[in-house]
C-alpha cells in the first residue's frame, strides 16, 4: 500500500523560518519521521511538495496509478483552491486533510476548507504529529473499507 | 496520567441509532476499546456522557482537581455553547476535540466550533478511530511539554 | 398510541403571566384540555414541562421507549438547540413543533427554528388551540402511514 | 360563515404532478374533501386558484363583501409577494396560512414567508391535512372572538 | 427588600482562574462584598450560581415570590440564551445585567447580549465593582418607582 | 401634454380602509383632485390602476403612443418588480415614483425602491399631496427640457 | 417535436427599444427567423410572449399536453420568479434558459437566476444567437435521451 | 410662518461646480428664487448652509425658537449623521428631506437616509425644484395640521 | 482630582424635550446634581457640552493637562465617532462611557459603541443616575490603580 | 481563422471518471469532436489544456498572435481566478466560457464565474455539446462584427 | 505651485502619544520636515490641522483659490466622511490620500476609504515618509498633466 | 543592497494593451527607468515576472538568500493569494506593495489587499511612479533599521 504524501506551499520553508509557529523540524525531517511510522503501520509514502496549486492537481491525479490514499497539508490552498477540491473528489481516492497548526485559532480566513469535505476527515494542531496522526486514521480506513 | 473523556448530547444513543452516520459502535463499546488503547498508552480514562451543556460545564471544571487532559466531543453543543468554551479556558487542561462524523461536510451550521479554538487542536470525520487518535494526541502532547 | 407532549422553558408560567401575549390559560389547564381532546381521538397524553435543555434531550430520547410520537413546544430552545434537533432526528419518532403565538410576527430572531426541519410540520399562532391542531396533525399522519 | 380558500400558483397540478412530494390527491380532490370537513364545522369554503399573483390580490379583496376568513395556501408567491401580503393586511379579515410541505425542510428561499406576519399563524407539512386544520384552526378564531 | 443575585456558568472559578482578566477576588468574596454593601444600601441579598441555563431560568422564575429585583452575571449564556431573556421579561422584575469583563473589548461574539434588551440597563467593565454599581443602580432604580 | 398615472396593487382599497395610515380619501378622489390639479397645470391626466404586475407593464409600454410622463405609485412592486423597472428603462419616458406614506420610516423591505433608480426622482410621505407634488415635479421636468 | 418558446416581460419591444443594449431585431423577427431555424432542425415551434407572470405560468403548465421542451427567455422573472421556476420544476419538461445580453457583465441582482437550477442549462450574450443556439441545445438534447 | 431651510455640506459650492451634476445655479441663486416662491405660498424661509455637523445641530435645535419647521438638504451628512436624525427628532419640528440628485441612482451608499425616518417625506432628483416642491409639502402639511 | 464630564449632540436639550424617554431633569440640573455626588466623593467634575464632533475631540485632547478621567456621554457620536475613539485611546486617560437610556433596547444602529472598547466599561440605562454610577465607577477605578 | 480552446484543471480526467456527472467521452474524444464541428464551421481550433491557472494565462495571451478568439471552460477556475480575467481582459479577443454541467444547479460556490463578466457570453449545461454551441456562438459573433 | 497638506483629527498628538505606532516626531517636526524636502521639489507647502470634520471640508473647498493639489491624511475621517470625499470631488484638485500606519495591518474597519476613490492615490505605512512619498507623488503627478 | 521586484500576472503585457488605464510604457520600460532609479538610492534591483502564483511563492522564498527586501506589485494575486502572503510572512523581508492604479476606485473585490497586511506598507494610483516610490520607500525603510 503506498500513499501519497502531499505538502502545500512553503511547508518546503518548515523549520528554519517561525519555529514558535512552525516547530524546529524541516520538511525533510518531519517527512523522515513520517517514514519510519509508515513502516511501522506496513506502508510505504511518497512525499511530494510543491508550491504550485496545478501541480499539485496533477500530483492528485497521477496518484491514481499507484496510491491508495492520499495524505495532504494543503497549507494555503486549504483556503482558496477549488482545483485541488476537484481533483480530489475526481480521483476518489481517500483522503486525509492535515494541519500543523490549530486553524480554528488562527484568522477568520484561515477556518474554512474548501476541500475537507471532499476528504474522509480533518487532523489538525498537533504539529508533526498531526502528519503521524493522519496516516494512521487514513490507513486505518483503508484497511476498514 | 488521567483523561476525562466526555461524550455530549445525544451520543449515549450510538449504535441502536442512525447506523449508517455514527456506525454500530454503542458508546459503551467505543468507550471499553479506548478504555483498553489508553492501557496501551499508559494512561487512565474517565469517560462522561451528558446530554445537560452546564453538567459538561461542570465535568471540565472538576478535571481541575485529578485529571491531565481532556478529550471532548461535544457533539451539538459545539456549534452553541459559549459555556463550554468558557469552562475549557478557564481550567487551562489541554482539551483534544474529536468528531465521528467530517463535520465539514456536513450542514453549514456544523461547519462551526465555538469550542475549537481553546483546545489544542481538531479531529474529525473517523468515526470511533476519531478517539483513539485524539486520545493519541492528547496524551502525545501532554508528554511533550 | 401515546403521544410524549413537550413543553419548553417558561411554559410553566403560562395563564399568570404576559395573558395578553399567551393567553390567560395556565399550562395545567392547557393540558387537561389536550387531554380531553386525545381522549377524542383515542391516544393517550404525557405532558413534560422542563426549561433544562438537556433534560428535554433526555425526555426525546426516552420517548423511544413507549410513545408513537412527540408533540413539541420548544419555546426558547427553537431558536437556540441543535441538542434537541438531533435527538429528534436520532429517535425517528414523528414530531410536530407547536407555538402559541405567530412567531413570524415577533423579533427577527424568532422566525428562525433549528429544530422545524426534522420535524413533519409546524404550527403556530392559535394560542392553546395549536396544542389541538398539533395533536390532530401529529395522529393523523401516524395513522396514515 | 364562508371562508374563501386562496390556491396559488401551481397548485391547480396536484396530484398529476410530483406525488412524491406533494402526494397524489388533485386540487379538486382536496376542495371537495375540505368540502365536506367544512359542512361538519358548519361553514361554507369558496375555492379560488389562480396562477396570477394580482388575481389572488383581487380575490382577497372581494372577499371584503362575503366571507368572514381567509385560507391561503400562496405557493410560490409566500416567498415574493408584497402585494398580497399588503391585501390581506388591508382587509383585516382574519387570514391562515397553510403549506402542503414542510417548508422549513427546503431550499433556504422558501424557509421564509412575507405573509404570514400579517396572518393569525400558519399550518405547514401536513399535505393536504393542512388544509383541514387550517380550516378548523381559522373557524375557532374567528368563534372565540 | 431581597435581591436575588444570578451569576452564571464558570464564575464559579473566579479568584483561583485567570485572575489577569477577573481579579483575584474568589465569587464567595466577591459576594461577601456585596452582602456587605447591600447591608450598606439597606436590603438583603440571594447570591445563586450555576453553571446550567435552565437551573437559571427556574431561579429567575422563583424569584416572583420574595425578591424585588435581580442582579445577574449571565457570563456566557449572555449571547446565547433566549430562555434566560424571556424568563426575565415573564417575570417583570426589574433586572441589571452585569459584566466584570468589558465586553466590548473582547471577541466580535461578546459584543452582542440576548438578555439587556428586557433588563432596565447593563454595566460592564469595572471587575467586582460592577456588582457593587450594578446593585445600586437596581436599588435607586425600585426606590424611584 | 398626457400624463399617464399608475397606481399599482390595493390602491383601490383607499380611503375605506386602514385611514389612519393611507388617509380617509378614496382613489378616486385623490384622482379627481389631481385632476383638478393638472389643468391647472394645463396637462391632461390618464388615472390607471391595477393589481396585476404585468399589466402595469403593458400600461408603461403603452404610454409610449400619447403620453409624455408617467407618475407613478407602484406600491408594493416598487420593492420586487424587476419587469415595471424594465419597462420604464424601455420605454424612455421621464417618470416621476410617488408615495403616500414615508417609506424610509416602515418595515426594512419598504425602504429599497427597485424602479426609483429608472425614474427622475422619488417623492414620498406627503399623502395625497405626494401626487399632486409628483405631477408639478413631472411636469417642469418635461418643460424644461 | 414542438417546441413552446416563452418571452418574458417587456421583450414585445425588441429592437424598437434600446437596440444598443438588445439589437435593431423585433420579437416577430427573431421568432420568424427563429422558426426558419427550427425547420432545418425539424422541429415546429410555438412563440409566446407574455408581460404576466402568471400568465408564462399557464403557459409552461399548458405545454404539458403537446410540447416536447421549452425555450425560454423569462427577461425580469429570471430574478424574481419562484412561481415561474415551480411551473418549470413540475412539468418535467426539458428547459432552456436564453437571455439576450450577457446578464454576468450587468447590474449585480441580473447575476442571479432563479430559474436555472431547474433547467438543463442556461445560454447568455449572443443577442438574437442565443435562441438558435438555445434552441439547438434543447433538441439535440432531447434527441440525446 | 418662518422655515428653517438647511444646506448640509458642500453645497455652497453649487453652480461654479460640476454643473452637469448639480446644475448651474449657485446656492445664492437657488435660495434666492425659493424666496420668491415662499413669498407666494405666504411664508418667510431662513437659509443656513454649514459643512459641520454639529452647527447643523446647532441650527436644528435653534429653529425650535422661532421656525414652524425645517426645510433640509442634509449632503453627505444624510448617510452619516445621527446626531443631525437625533436634533430633529428632538425638536419635533415638522422637517422634510430634499436632494437635488436622484440619491437612488447613485453609489450604494447614497441610497440610505439616517435622517428619513424622522422626517415627514423625502424628496430627491429634481435639481433647484426639489426645494420648491419640498418647501410646499412642508407648508401643506403644517397647514393641515 | 478633576474629571471632565462630556456631554455630547443634543444632550443641552434635555428635560425640556422627550422627557418619556430622556426624563424631566435638564442637562444643567443633572450636571449640578453630579456636582454634589462628586464632592461626596472628594473630586471636582468639569462639565463640557458640544454637538460637534471635534469639539469633543478637542476637549478630550485638552483634559490631558489637568484632569485624572473623562466621564462621557457621546450620544449620537457613540456610533458613528472613530475620531473621539482615537482621541480617548490617545490621551489614555481613564474614560468611562455612560447613557441615559438602555441602548440595547433601542434601534439596531444604536447597539453598537465604536468608543466603548477603548473605555474602562460602560454604563446605560439609569437615566441621570448613570452619570453619578459611572463617576463612581471612574473614581474607584482610579483610586484602585 | 484560429480559435484557441482552453481547457481547465482536471478536464484531463474527462469520460474515466464520474461519468455521471461527465458525461463518459475523454477531453481528445470531445476535442476531436468538436475539430470536425470546426471544420464545419470552416475554422481551424487549438485544443489547450492545463491545471495550472497561471499556465492557463500564458496560453490567452499566446492568444493574441494567431488567434481569432477563444472558447474556454476554465472549470474551477472559473470560481477563483482574477488572473485569467485579467488576461481576457487584456487581450481583449472574443472569449466565450463554457461549461458541462449546469452550474447554477451545483453548489453555492460554482454560481459565481468571475471570468464570465469579460466574456461575450455563457453557455452551460449541456454537456460536450456546451463546447459546439460555445464555438458557433463565438464563430457567429465574430463574424457579424 | 502650492501644496495644501491636510491633517486630520489627533494628529495633532503626534510624538507626544504612542510613539510605538506612530513614531517620536510631533507634526510640528513632520510638517517642517516635509517643509523642506517641499523646497527639494520646489514646491510650497500649507500645513493645516484640524479635528472637526467641517473644517476639513472648509479647507479643501479654499485650496480651490491658491492650492495646485491636496496632501491630506484624513486620520479617523478616512473610514466615516462622505463630506469631505464630497468635497475633494467637487474641487477637482488632485489630492493624494498618506497614512502614517499600515491602515491594512489593523481593526477591520480601518481598512476602508471612503476618501480614496476619489484620490489619484494612497500611500500607507511608512511613517512620516508617508507624507514626503505622498508629496512627490502628487507633484509628480500634477507635472505630468 | 539588492531588492527583488516581483511583478505578477498579466503585467508582462504592460504598454501595448490597455494603455488608458496602464499607461504606454512596457513593462521592460518600467523596470529600466527603476533601474536607473535604483542606482541613485545606491541599490540593486532584480525584476522578476510571472503569471503563475506558485512561481512567485518560489520567487519570494529565494529572496532570502540575497535579497534585503521586496517591492512587488502582485497584481490579480492581491486578491486571492493566501500562498503569496505566507510566502512574504515566512521569509521575514520587509516587502512594499505597489499597483499602477487606484485599486480604491475599481471593482468592488479590487479593493481588499489579502497581501497587504504583511507587508510595510502599500502604494496605489500613481502609474509607473508607484514603483519609484515603493522602492525609495523600502530603501528608506530598510536604511532607517
Amino acid at each position: 500500500m503506498k500513499i501519497l504524501v502531499i505538502n502545500g506551499p512553503n511547508l518546503n520553508l518548515l523549520g528554519t523560518r517561525e519555529p514558535e509557529v512552525y516547530g524546529t523540524l524541516s520538511l525533510d525531517m518531519i517527512m523522515s519521521e513520517l517514514q519510519k511510522y509508515a513502516e511501522e503501520l506496513g506502508v510505504e509514502i511518497e512525499p511530494f511538495q510543491s508550491n504550485i496549486e496545478g501541480e499539485i492537481v496533477d500530483a492528485v491525479q497521477k496518484a491514481r496509478i499507484d496510491c491508495s490514499g492520499i495524505l495532504m497539508n494543503p497549507a494555503a490552498y486549504t483556503h482558496t483552491s477549488v482545483a485541488i477540491r476537484d481533483a480530489v473528489s475526481a480521483v476518489k481516492l481517500p483522503c486525509v486533510e492535515v494541519h500543523l497548526s490549530n486553524i480554528q485559532d488562527r484568522e477568520e480566513f484561515r477556518k474554512t476548507s474548501i476541500i475537507a469535505p471532499v476528504c474522509i476527515g480533518q487532523i489538525a494542531g498537533f504539529g508533526a504529529n498531526s502528519y503521524k496522526l493522519g496516516l494512521k486514521a487514513l490507513v486505518d480506513s483503508i484497511n476498514s473499507n
